[in-house]
């Protein structure tokens, strides 16, 4: 029904979602970095999503190169889908998800926390200024936007 | 085609996406936020986007407590929409996808930069722990996830 890009909307969040804006996507980047799952039929059992839909979506995201995809089995040939540091960098925005529906879509607690590996401590998002370095935050107002260096350039989406 | 829940799982991302995770919806509340559109016929143009699309995406948002709806005028009777504290409260997820469109999907620069307000210093999105106060990334891997108070229980999503 929605188209796959948006090709008149030179904005990196209309990007973004042309490749991460699917629901399944970034449920399956979730639990590659935070399960560590890489195999078909685990991303299947995890997260109760019909075969051909999965396999759209791996490819997809392969082609985007947020997946690397590895043999791990030569009789029958079986691949396994590694994240990339691409992959890997779509985590703020699952974190960013997770605030939010901690906050508005949680009334018993947090189902899980994200924690910093080394000392156990609570992972936080924060916006700040590289200027004034002061934190910043969507309430009250104070961010903007405004048109930046490509702001009048057609752009290619799938270039990198 | 994609269920509008995720009933077995019990987690912030699944949720969020629920909620936020049609592409649209991420671009609507982008315009509400970043161009301070409040109008219907304003979001349509802007976004090109069918009628009937999105009447039922801001009937939802709406519905969600991400937009109020407010009449403007009285005959005819019009309304506006406008972003709530949990619809600002959506922003972080949005910077993050900025911050990867610019890194990966913008050849030519960013289109557009998230600035704070009062200096026009650039928005940086940050990760860092709560209890020892260290930047950190998802790569290399700084970052797990581990149950939280809620993960044993079966939660509506619905409740707020």
């Amino acid at each position: 029904m929605l188209p796959r890009d948006y090709a008149d909307q030179n904005c990196s969040i209309a990007r973004t979602l042309e490749v991460a804006g699917d629901r399944w996507t970034l449920l399956i980047v979730r639990d590659a970095f935070f399960a560590g799952i890489t195999r078909f039929g685990d991303f299947q059992a995890r997260l109760d999503i019909a075969r051909d839909v999965l396999a759209d979506r791996l490819g997809r995201l392969t082609d985007d190169g947020i997946f690397e995809r590895r043999v791990y089995q030569d009789r029958p040939v079986r691949h396994e889908y590694l994240l990339t540091d691409k992959g890997r960098d779509l985590v703020p925005v699952l974190v960013a998800m997770v605030e939010w529906g901690d906050r508005y879509h949680a009334p018993g607690g947090p189902p899980r926390e994200i924690v910093h590996t080394d000392c156990g401590g609570a992972v936080e998002l924060r916006l700040t200024c590289g200027a004034c370095h002061a934190d910043v935050g969507p309430r009250p107002r104070q961010i903007t936007s405004r048109p930046g260096p490509a702001s009048r350039q057609p752009q290619p989406v799938t270039a990198s």
